[in-house]
């Protein structure tokens, strides 16, 4: 069974470096062969797709809304979900492990959810936003762990998530 | 853009005619290059996936559970949403038609809540449960369309979700 | 512990014997005791709280959208859920047992739901729509029973809530 | 209309101070006349509610499972949802303003869910977990608000929830 790893980020990402890392982490994916989830939409959400879609992988977009016109270009599967945020537990919970790159408030809430969840988080590490807030930091037992590059980020969540 | 069809019905189904039906279903959904959706579980939807997969097709599983676990061997893409029943909320409207096959009451629900997304929706005669209940019915001016064949089924779906 | 009875139907009624029947189920569900629960919003679901707010009752609404605003006056708890028609899960898993009078897609859908998660189903026959197609119908095993008047749709919740 | 506050926090708590603490918010939260609503099960959110009950109020529990048997003997409005952890996001859009008190990955979600929803969040300080955790932390533009005691956590929560 191919593994899933759900990319979580903010959706207005302007900094380049952030949106680099992102299509890094992306083309990561699918080229060790697993499936990217995400939330569908734009800023770090759709570099990684295109990041996927650059090295022939499988994408997939949980939108919030109830039209697949909110999808980014780069999604092979786009699901509009109608749950508007509530969406970002059905996102974390579709990954074997998240990977977060930067990311505000909605991107916060799922890291919790994927805790929550029991699934391995792994956060970007000089992206800003909610992966340095909670980078490294332990909450009730589950760490979230800390990398400093999109190998590493990648590398871990496919170890991780194969436990 | 691909559209994409979903395939509603009983997930304990054990009627040859039935899951035979709901096989070439799939098969013509998959030929047509549509995406099949459904329900990610047995019965009509596991016969439904596995007719898209003979025909090289793309099938989504909607789980109402926590885990890919639980979804037929035909599913390329597993979603597991937490949701339980209010999964059926999320499974049609990801699809841009909806095809009934029999049904139990799960199937049932699918059939109002695609009508109250305005979706179309398509009940093979014939089949049993939720299916022939509802078929040729209309509920404040949403008609379930009723048809006879596995063919017609597709036609239909199709038809209605290009307007 | 309080029994909840959920009660569903359109939200787009006009008919006054629909809107007195509706009304009258709310008012005899506070008379026993018993918290009613609904959709929130207009016509059989603005007209049972009503009833029920003239007896004395405690009413709960479970709405769709994100803000509060869309609840009709006669509802004490209104809960917006953000899940557009998903929620129509969790309005129908909140009663111990389901009456419908009347109702087009949404309510078909409750029907189904309610099944689905095992809640006894009484539809009261007369009030047209999903109520009238249901009536006495069984699906998979489950029966939505018919009855013909307010008193007896909530005697019969209540017997059938409390097994 | 009525004030309602959403209160967050640990379900496994032991520490007599955050219970103490998450008690008195409940206590003021119904003694302002507002409604206290939160996830319905123990630590925190048992506390919070035993509170409000004690000062007369009405407590509301958006409970993650499908039955009511899972909710605090001080709630008085149970609302299953089987949901799972996607109840957290309707838990916190059911509140005009929230306050956090202590607790782990699922409070830590649904501090983001309902900044993400553009709510009011109020965090006491000196109770450990996600309320230390992000006291005073900004996201986006949104800020976590940082207080020192109960009263001045309800006081801050009904003047923001009323703007």
């Amino acid at each position: 069974m191919r593994t899933y790893i759900t990319v979580i980020g903010g959706s207005r990402v302007e900094d380049p470096k952030v949106l680099e890392a992102a299509e890094k982490v992306g083309q990561l994916i699918a080229e060790k062969g697993a499936i990217l989830v995400c939330g569908g939409r734009g800023g770090v959400m759709e570099a990684a797709a295109r990041g996927a879609k650059k090295a022939g992988g499988l994408t997939v977009g949980i939108l919030p809304g109830q039209t697949r016109a909110e999808a980014n270009p780069y999604i092979d599967v786009a699901i509009p979900t109608g749950l508007s945020w509530a969406r970002n537990a059905v996102n974390v919970l579709a990954g074997d492990a998240v990977i977060v790159i930067g990311g505000a408030a909605g991107t916060l809430s799922e890291i919790g959810l994927a805790l929550a969840y029991q699934k391995p988080v792994i956060a970007l590490k000089g992206t800003g936003g909610a992966a340095d807030m909670l980078a490294e930091k332990e909450i009730n037992g589950h760490l979230v762990h800390g990398v400093s590059t999109p190998q590493e980020a990648v590398e871990k969540a496919l170890k991780l998530a194969a436990i």
